[in-house]
């Protein structure tokens, strides 16, 4: 089935993520589609950029495309595919349906369920890396699933895919335990640098990690162009919780990585946009020490 | 200040860190006390091995030294602190007690009140890195307080001592971010691989990460030496956690990281000695993963 190809796909939605996305898959030569009814200007210029073409309603998606990609935040992702598979049900169109987010594996067999019911095939879906900004790029897409074809066909129109296996729940649980290694530990640095500023005791620490630390130094690195992402990991940290949580560990060191992008979310730090400079760590550190003290 | 020198040292208690580091001040020609009543047998042949010479009680202890370290799990630092200043207050003997355990700088503020209450010079101390195996190795001592000069003195003795600055809970907080860095992030590391292991994705979660990825190479060979330290470092992790919820920062991902240790410290992984070789990354995540299920 790995032949399988595609020329429509719909996209839900074109935010940061979805629109470089579709962008990519324009520019490879599918035509790209979405919903744009009580999306924001902003969101309606993004999806221009890249090329979208605008339908009326998800009842029209379905009925148009071969492949529906759900890209959004954690928390919508239940709710985009309860509406794609009533609309499923109204229209007897059943294209394939990935879910590309940051989900918990439990979240994705919730979603598998409503999909399947609608009588389409699932594909579960991860994204690793930031928004593609060209074909080519650095971002990874893995998929499981019993048939991933109309999703590995994406691999022939500028997306990099690898199939991790044939069981839903896979490719969220690569999703969950890789991001667990990069927004995980930027929390726990995130967290400490701002305590040893808060202490007086920045300049101690930097002598005891020592300049050769390469591990120090790019988790360092990582750190401002964090805070503009922050309030999008909350929810992806609470997936990652609730995936280890159900495997029996502990939830906590997740929950509380989403309580310090939570905590970062709240300053005007996280209203920047990827368009303007990151703020020097410096800064950051700054800000997020005059926060603690209001 | 700084000239002041010391010729016995009391060290409470000789576990593997206190016994180590009194057989460095011990082959550097300082005589090392401590109270060996009601010890175990391990105890007393580690501090015989390194040494140290036997004394009655505490009250012996204090009229007999020019300095005392509390060297302990964090859960016995402020008992043992008490039982000091009790001593001193019996001997009228004062010597500077420094307390060198893992623990939050408000905790060593509560160990402050006794020991000054008593009348004794009290000294903050924090030790970053493992027992010192000899003079010179990479242990790092750093103390902070209005008279740091007894504690000072031991790095003529053959330790390695930093001054951070003259107020008490600055050398804790520096310990207390230090450790968050390294334990909190193995913590965070070693449950996502045993989550990995788990969901059967760890070699998908490899290649991922990729071999050239040197914060992963560092991250995952510094694991196979942690469950033999796993139960002293939950209350390690329980500290930084009330650190940072001191500074209004959350105290969740700590808290997960002591939830961490406490299930690797309920395995037999945990029951071995330095002594031992160290199990392989293979064989710890199988047994961890077997006492999930468990």
């Amino acid at each position: 089935m790995a032949d399988t190809d595609i020329r429509r796909v719909g996209i839900l939605s074109p935010g940061d993520m979805g629109a470089a996305i579709g962008s990519v898959l324009h520019q490879s030569g599918l035509e790209v589609l979405t919903c744009l009814a009580g999306r924001s200007d902003l969101t309606r210029l993004r999806a221009e950029e890249a090329g979208f073409r605008g339908v009326a309603d998800e009842d029209e998606l379905v009925r148009s495309v071969d492949l529906v990609l759900s890209v959004l935040v954690p928390a919508e992702a239940v709710a985009v595919a309860e509406r794609i598979a009533a609309s499923m049900g109204r229209t007897g169109a059943r294209p394939p349906f990935a879910d590309c987010n940051a989900v918990a594996p439990q979240t994705v067999r919730k979603i598998e369920a409503l999909i399947g019911g609608a009588g389409a095939t699932f594909i579960d879906a991860g994204i690793i890396g930031g928004p593609p900004r060209a074909a080519g790029g650095g971002t990874r897409f893995c998929c499981s699933g019993p048939d991933t074809s109309a999703f590995e066909a994406l691999g022939r129109h500028g997306l990099f895919v690898r199939v991790v296996g044939a069981v839903i729940g896979q490719a969220s649980g690569l999703k969950m335990v890789y991001a667990a290694s990069t927004k995980g530990t930027t929390a726990v640095w995130t967290e400490l640098l701002v305590a040893a500023r808060a202490l007086g005791l920045e300049d101690a620490l930097r002598a005891e990690l020592g300049t050769a630390n390469a591990v120090a130094a790019r988790e360092l690195a990582g750190i401002p162009s964090m805070p503009r992402r922050a309030r999008r990991w909350v929810g992806e940290m609470e997936e990652i919780a609730a995936t280890f949580e159900g495997l029996g560990l502990t939830p906590r060191i997740l929950e509380g990585a989403a309580d310090l992008y939570r905590f970062v979310g709240e300053t005007a730090l996280a209203d920047q946009t990827s368009r303007e400079p990151d703020p020097s760590l410096d800064a950051l550190l700054e800000a997020l020490v005059a926060h603690l003290k209001e």
